[in-house]
């Protein structure tokens, strides 16, 4: 017998019960909109624009150039990074917000190269989110000895590590089929062969509890604009184990990384500890907006919005499970709570299209190519009763073909 | 006999006449300094705070990730770089607004050394500003075949330019000294050779007319917090000349290089022009605060900005001459007005307490180790009578010996 499916006020219920329902009042949520697209870009938290205008009109309009000191600037990379650092399991020093995801990717196989002297193979998965696969290839042209290897879902990314393998480079959440994957089982099975990890957490910082040290992970580089909310754009992290800062070597060598920047020595003398993996000046204004997403962190436990991210997911997949057999649809995110992270992916062959549709109806989610759309569970801000509601309209679009409309065929630069 | 030094009234005159003067009401100056550190970070233009305003609670927290397309964030490298291009000689679609200079020179120097097979050697000043020594060092140390040459002062760099040079890395405008270096001439001189040219711009964009084209140079990069008053370590630019194009090869291959960032391809197909030089996800609110910094100077000509800059830095070594000459200061930088940029730097052997002096008086400049006080004079906004104030405090503090006080003896981090 099939199982009857939720109704609306079997959600009314479930978002009564809530424990982090008043969370959702720290963010601007537009009118008519149901955002399911902060695996994205996160929305904006309301204590954002007094930081900024603090940032602005304050520390740099009033303080100018003795805000570098007065005001911390400079030690903006550090602060921030041990609070990204304490959602990801990182001891304080191990992190730093710097640059973007891109560039730190470079920086942390560099040195996940330099520490493995002697093996050259960057093991990377070829699903990977792209710009990991680009910085990879170009850290692989460049440097001498150095070489990419891809794996094909069917390969496996385990089954291909080994003794000539320097560093293997995985994503936490994959970014189209929300797959989580074991980060202690994979880091040990490298480790095993003494490999190096560097993890992307891109689709996963803080969506759900990460432990890195408990792990043992190496390296790590990960985004702040999604799951953080730390605004568009917002600079990026990178971590690395205490246990490797004596040795980390990368070749983005700017003054920011020197033991003494303001020394002004001219040969290159690197900083002790986690300092070593930023380069330049960095943007301010943005690093202070992503201070006010920070402290919304302050005040919740990433064990709760686990808990509530797999409730959300959980009963999107249950009411869409048969809107997608009906209409030729397939959700290729797990089931299995275990394995998967806090977005769920449809595959459709008109997905494009009914993603605009659902856009066109104030919900909004992302498409990626060729055919998935995508949804993000963000536990801060979502209600049960959005995901009911964002269920229901998918019904609709596939039921009445909503989507046959040449409006939605128009493809624009960023989907 | 001793020419008369300019008085009060005489500056009184020169502000009474000075053409760019309504332009100081288009910035924030707190009450009672008088800001000569424009060449550090530039002071926050008012328009700056609704701009941001606009990028923060209308584009991000209303419009959410449809502002990625609606409101041009994904092409603000673009149009920023073309706005900054117009101001150092570039055409349309040669400059984008990306990452930081110390990384854009990473990526210049690949570039070049790309351009030249065959050839290692890349050419510095061994008193360049530190990031571009440190960031040449860390693209010597891992490119295979590359290595690094310094340039001592009395080498003189262009002595050194040979056909093992591959590319020669110059400031514009020396950190330091102020010097500024002949683009047309030492571009020539190098060309001769066969060897690239990158012109590192951070300290002359701005603050005076600069024409990468007619000076026929190759690649650039410089920043956009100093005389651009573009913010706390605001994204910094990349020019390349068109000729090379095609022919643009950088390690740092992030997703916005690749020729469909959103066809997420595994494999890397390079964008056709500039963007080739970007790597991936700018900090959108620091790019949005540049823009209001932009706006000013679509209000302004540089030839003019040029002609105030060296009145003022003239007025300040005619005032301070005397005062150097009998306090053991020196000026080191050149009177000849073609030699010079836009800062005026004075050792003293207790430079730094010096300047800890004039601060605590509100005439903001900086220190450079070991023994520099520089002084910033940006025709936007100080006007003549600043410069004979400054001029009359560094007097009275060094007959005084005001500087001599234990308070002014604390280094802090940043200076």
């Amino acid at each position: 017998m099939r199982r009857t499916l939720p109704t609306a006020g079997d959600v009314a219920a479930l978002d009564e019960a809530d424990p982090l329902r008043p969370m959702r009042d720290r963010f601007v949520l537009p009118a008519g909109i149901i955002y399911l697209d902060g695996n994205s870009l996160g929305p904006a938290p309301k204590s954002v624009f007094a930081e900024l205008d603090q940032a602005a009109r304050h520390e740099w309009a009033e303080g100018l150039i003795r805000s570098w000191n007065d005001a911390g600037w400079f030690t903006l990379t550090d602060t921030m990074g041990d609070r990204v650092g304490r959602l990801i399991g990182a001891a304080p020093g191990e992190t730093v917000v710097t640059d973007t995801t891109s560039i730190n990717i470079h920086k942390a196989l560099h040195a996940a190269l330099a520490l493995r002297p002697g093996r050259g193979v960057i093991l990377a998965e070829a699903a990977s989110f792209p710009t990991d696969l680009y910085m990879a290839e170009g850290v692989a042209a460049s440097r001498s000895g150095a070489s990419l290897r891809l794996a094909t879902d069917s390969d496996g990314l385990a089954s291909l590590i080994d003794d000539s393998t320097a560093v293997v480079l995985v994503n936490h959440v994959d970014y189209r089929t929300g797959v989580l994957r074991d980060m202690a089982e994979l880091t040990a099975r490298a480790h095993a062969t003494g490999a190096i990890v560097v993890w992307d957490l891109c689709h996963s910082v803080g969506a759900l509890p990460i432990d890195l040290n408990a792990a043992n992970v190496d390296l790590a580089v990960g985004c702040t604009y999604k799951y953080l909310n730390g605004g568009p754009g917002a600079p990026a992290f990178i971590f690395a184990a205490r246990r490797h800062h004596d040795h980390l070597v990368q070749p983005l060598s700017g003054w920011w990384t020197h033991a003494q920047p303001f020394a002004m020595e001219s040969s290159y003398r690197p900083a002790s500890g986690i300092r070593r993996l930023l380069c330049g000046t960095q943007p301010i204004l943005s690093l202070r907006a992503l201070k006010a997403a920070l402290d919304v962190f302050d005040d919740v436990d990433l064990a709760q919005i686990r808990v509530k991210s797999l409730a959300l997911s959980g009963l999107f997949m249950e009411l869409v499970e048969p809107i997608c057999r009906d209409f030729g649809a397939r959700i290729i995110t797990p089931r299995t709570e275990a394995a998967r992270g806090s977005h769920v992916s449809i595959e459709h062959e008109h997905g494009y299209e009914v993603m605009q549709a659902l856009i066109a109806r104030g919900i909004i989610g992302d498409f990626r190519a060729p055919d998935i759309m995508r949804f993000g569970f963000t536990p801060l801000y979502l209600r049960y009763c959005d995901v009911f509601d964002a269920a229901t309209a998918l019904h609709d679009i596939l039921r009445t073909k909503a989507w046959n409309d040449p409006r939605f065929a128009t493809r624009s630069a960023v989907t």
